[in-house]
């Protein structure tokens, strides 16, 4: 099908004049060019082919130039994208220098926050709106937030929900259900969405309920007051948000959110209510792709898939195996040992590849939801008891349970292992999604031990010594294809760093994965005559100093590589500890992530832009070397005694 | 009243051969004991009186040797403290070496974890509970979570009750519904409960409601289905639990907090569910101490005060302003001058001194609860529309705000002013209010402006330039009384330090409100010879670099000074400032708190082991003069040099 209204779209303006037939076909024309896109890119799809219709009827409804509007989470922005001005670009989504994959203000005033962690959308419009109430001339404006079951039960949009009813602020909270996280949902809440979504079978049935209510026959002034309460609960009963009412928040729905008329039917509904309110749409997830509907948890983010019209013929299967399988083989053999483990998920059992833990194991995974918070203060809870959990959550939504790691598992010194999954640069999905902080922010707390493992070896060994450690432990990994260096193993020791070669000119101290170009470019360095050693430091806390300060004390350049932000990071451990110890830290050359943020694109980009790959680390290197002046520290003496040493 | 039995109770194993007579003195007995220690010493009070009965209720419903019991939030322990073995030891609650005023396993058994943050119990008794289960012979054991109004909204609440119903756990989660959070609670939440309490009124009548009810005439299948939906919907309505029903949790209540015969009856009842079942108590926040019952506020935790019997007669009062009372006089200005400031409070309302700031500005004043993460997202929409809002929170609540901190502020770039009050060491209150980590967490985010003044006069200008700043600003302050140096006053600028002199001999760096100490250590050390000045660093990011490092470069040794954690901290940030610079750090000293945990104390108490007060500032400093030896860039002339330009 060839496109033929979608390139006319310009901006929401162009919707306007189209009739309800036309403005189907434009979503017919929608879902195509979102097929062509993910056939030929890995991008989420089955929640962007979901909302298309709720687009076109949000954007036809509201004029979003002043109304505010947030989607929540973020990755279901694509058909929003294609009629705001960026079909032209469209497929440059998730390239470096395209378009983000996700809403940013930089590309489009339609596009508010750069969202892209769940359930931040309904405190974030509720602010807004309160906003726009307190200046002058702008309380006009409609605010809408659309989300997700999945992100629905997350914490922040309880506590926004209860503020909202509170200030009673006019505003619009789609309630986009698909019955699905990104993996199928879990938890109370599902199963009260499910329950409102059987009640819409007895619309028909609900007048005549009422009208047969006013015939019960009872007396008396109490009696009275009683059956009008009587008639509110069958009322809020038989319409079924009877949770949204408790809370204070007006309930509509549940309606066929791929039904485009009765869509824009409600929304103009709501945006006459000058209460809170909450529409309740059913759509289907991957919603005109039948493969994408029969399979949405394939089809959330799928790689590139050849296909013939509807149908796919292959997908694309990547044959190495990343950092995340290793972790999940890990993870699944200790459990196959040891009946104490448990594994928590929040909503990435896919992404975490846990799959086979889930099944194999069903007593003891903990799928908790996109819930990050109460999974960390579950897991210190089960440690408590006597467990060995392993919360496997990415290190950038694990920032979510920043407190309960200080307060439920650091303080109270529990043995909850953490696993942080796209601990560095996730690539295509940029900065909501690079774990670069995490670093900084596990070092921070006492009793927790921080790990980064060098390779795919180092994972496995780290998470055995994590199992029997007994205080926190937390191991941070990338989101990348899985090396295993060619080196005699050294066994995973509290706080012992491995040396791989010491150098008398100078030594890379590799903290993760970056360990395997650090060990070409060694190599290339010692082709080119310049002997440069590297540590595996394994351990960020606590950190071998023993071993790394010998390197600091001894050698006339010492260069930390890590993939995350410098500031309170490794390479400022290391500073830390130097000084400490007394040691000057002239010598130190710290590479990793500068103080902005990283936009997205393919790891490996990202990387060499930022100097962290062979070429980046060698150069640097080659820099200091020539630079290096012996200093007090740095006798010719020290450094024979450190290639002795080595 | 002289206590009897009350000295007799060495654990809960003492209550069970009391009659309920004999309980009921005790509970008077209880009250007296409470009403004692807080004559004498600031500490948790109303709250405490609230929940004497249901603690006995508890601890003779169930066997929490192996049973469990969390005490969410903790303040309200003091009772289960009482009777677990600790009476004699009660009067040293809150002193230095004695009890702690929160739970605290190292203390007792019948304390499994320690906690201070709101919120997180039900999460915590899930994951026991779960882990209980999991454990051979061990799920027999009963879970019991008690929870305030208060605490309730907080979104790890939700996220656990979502979990729990979707898990089907065995649990017990006792609502204390005083009314209150600290201040008076707010939101959706806080409204159904009030509608809750209502409920009660019409208990009698449910059964005869229910009767008439199947009297109904109608005919037909469906109709009779659609009755059955429409009972259960009236029998909800009625009973009033919806709310949690809909999310999968049995509701019991609400019911009469203070009638310890009740109370142990209906927790027996839910002892006997087989599901989470959550039992709605009301209780009167301060209960049986008039003065605490009226104003409930004041009397959370009240200052010490003379009492007859039941009359306080003086509440001793401070003279002395604090950083807080400098920080809500400043916010109030601002407000006054400029309509887009707003303020946001999570229930802290008295703690940070904003209720004059309420009481004037009501439309710009907004107490979300409990609800850190909510907090910060809210005001990001706020800012994102134009508003200069101001987010008031403790240092160590806000760390519950860490995501949305980095994603709806920093990533956006978003002018929103943090102010964390207690940034440092709390004092009485211990580990889980100590604001220690903020320094670090708050500085590796990109866009932020990091500030920590070094006076009252600092604090009040910091904010002042925060609201001219267009993106997001932090400054911390403790929980002391404020201070005012005497000099010169130099205008706060982005990323400049304050010098107040240069010294030759050395030079101290102080980040925060011990610059006061830090100056009358330098005042000691020139009196006895020694050159030594201050720089008031203002800034944590940006840094100086040009003042500081002037100092790192020139003077025999620089003393970093700062209340946070070291690892991390403006230490370190001074470190890797000077690594960047390429410049030696081996003269930089790093004082600040350790890698492990600072029980309760009184601040200075706490200060003075650190060495963080006078006689430890100055003590260093000594010891690093007596040990300095030039080195090459501190030679003699470079010494002259800076104290020419000083």
């Amino acid at each position: 099908m060839a496109a033929s209204l979608l390139p006319t779209i310009n901006s929401p303006d162009d919707l306007r004049p189209l009739t309800l037939t036309q403005l189907e076909q434009l979503a017919a024309e929608m879902r195509e060019a979102l097929c062509n896109v993910v056939a030929n890119r890995t991008a989420h799809f089955a929640s962007n082919l979901g909302v298309v219709e709720l687009c076109l009827a949000l954007h036809t409804t509201f004029d979003f130039r002043r109304d505010r509007l947030i989607w929540d989470t973020g990755h279901q922005i694509y058909p929003h994208k294609l009629i705001t001005g960026r079909f032209r670009d469209f497929s440059s989504i998730r390239t470096k220098g395209g378009l983000m994959g996700y809403p940013n203000p930089a590309e489009s005033e339609f596009d508010l926050f750069v969202t892209g962690h769940a359930g931040s959308s309904v405190s974030t419009v509720l602010g807004l709106k309160s906003g726009d109430d307190l200046l002058p001339g702008q309380d006009d404006r409609a605010a809408v937030a659309v989300i997700g079951d999945g992100a629905f039960p997350s914490g922040i949009v309880f506590e926004a929900l209860n503020n909202a009813a509170g200030l009673k602020k006019k505003m619009i909270v789609v309630l986009n259900d698909n019955k699905m996280s990104i993996c199928p949902r879990v938890g109370g809440v599902a199963d009260f969405l499910d329950r409102l979504r059987m009640n819409s079978l007895y619309v028909g049935l609900k007048k005549e309920a009422v009208k047969a209510l006013t015939k019960v026959p009872l007396i008396g002034d109490d009696i009275e007051r009683m059956m009008k309460k009587t008639k509110n609960a069958v009322k809020a009963g038989l319409h079924g948000g009877m949770f949204f009412e408790e809370l204070g928040i007006r309930y509509v729905g549940p309606i066929d959110g791929h039904n485009l008329s009765l869509l824009k039917q409600y929304l103009e509904m709501c945006k006459e209510s000058e209460e809170p309110v909450l529409l309740h749409i059913v759509t289907q997830k991957g919603h005109g792709f039948g493969p994408a509907e029969d399979d949405p948890v394939t089809f959330h983010t799928p790689a590139p898939f050849e296909r013939e019209g509807r149908r796919v013929i292959s997908i694309k299967k990547s044959s190495t195996k990343a950092y995340t399988n290793i972790a999940s083989e890990a993870i699944h053999a200790q459990m196959a040992v040891n009946p104490k483990v448990t594994v928590m998920t929040a909503a990435m059992c896919q992404g975490t590849n846990l799959e086979r833990v889930r099944d194999d194991y069903p007593a003891r995974f903990f799928d908790v939801g996109i819930c990050e918070s109460h999974a960390v203060a579950f897991a210190a809870g089960q440690a408590k008891a006597g467990l060995r959990p392993i919360v496997d959550i990415y290190s950038t939504f694990l920032q979510r349970s920043f407190d309960q790691i200080f307060q439920e598992v650091s303080l109270q010194n529990l043995p909850v292992t953490f696993l942080l999954d796209r601990g560095g640069l996730t690539g295509p999905d940029g900065p909501t999604h690079h774990g670069v902080f995490d670093i900084g922010y596990m070092r921070m707390f006492p009793n927790m031990v921080v790990m980064a493992p060098g390779d795919a070896a180092d994972l496995t060994a780290m998470l055995d010594f994590a199992l029997q450690h007994d205080a926190p432990t937390s191991i941070r990994y990338p989101k990348a294809a899985a090396e295993t260096l060619d080196r005699a193993f050294a066994p995973v020791e509290l706080g012992r760093a491995e040396v791989l070669e010491w150098g008398a000119d100078g030594m890379i101290v590799a903290c993760g994965t970056l360990l395997g170009a650090c060990e070409k470019a060694a190599a290339e360095l010692r082709n080119e005559g310049l002997d440069v050693g590297v540590i595996n430091a394994r351990f960020i806390k606590p950190l071998d100093t023993e071993t790394i300060l010998k390197a600091v004390a001894g050698c006339p350049f010492v260069v930390t590589v890590e993939e995350g932000q410098l500031m309170t990071g490794f390479g400022a451990a290391v500073l830390e500890a130097a000084n400490e110890a007394g040691l000057p830290t002239v010598n130190i050359h710290r590479l990793g992530l500068p103080d902005s943020y990283v936009e997205h694109g393919e790891r490996a980009e990202l990387l060499a832009d930022l100097g962290l790959d062979v070429a980046g680390i060698a150069a640097k290197c080659r820099e200091l070397a020539a630079a290096a002046v012996p200093h007090d520290d740095n006798s010719a003496a020290t450094k024979a005694a450190v290639r002795r040493r080595g």
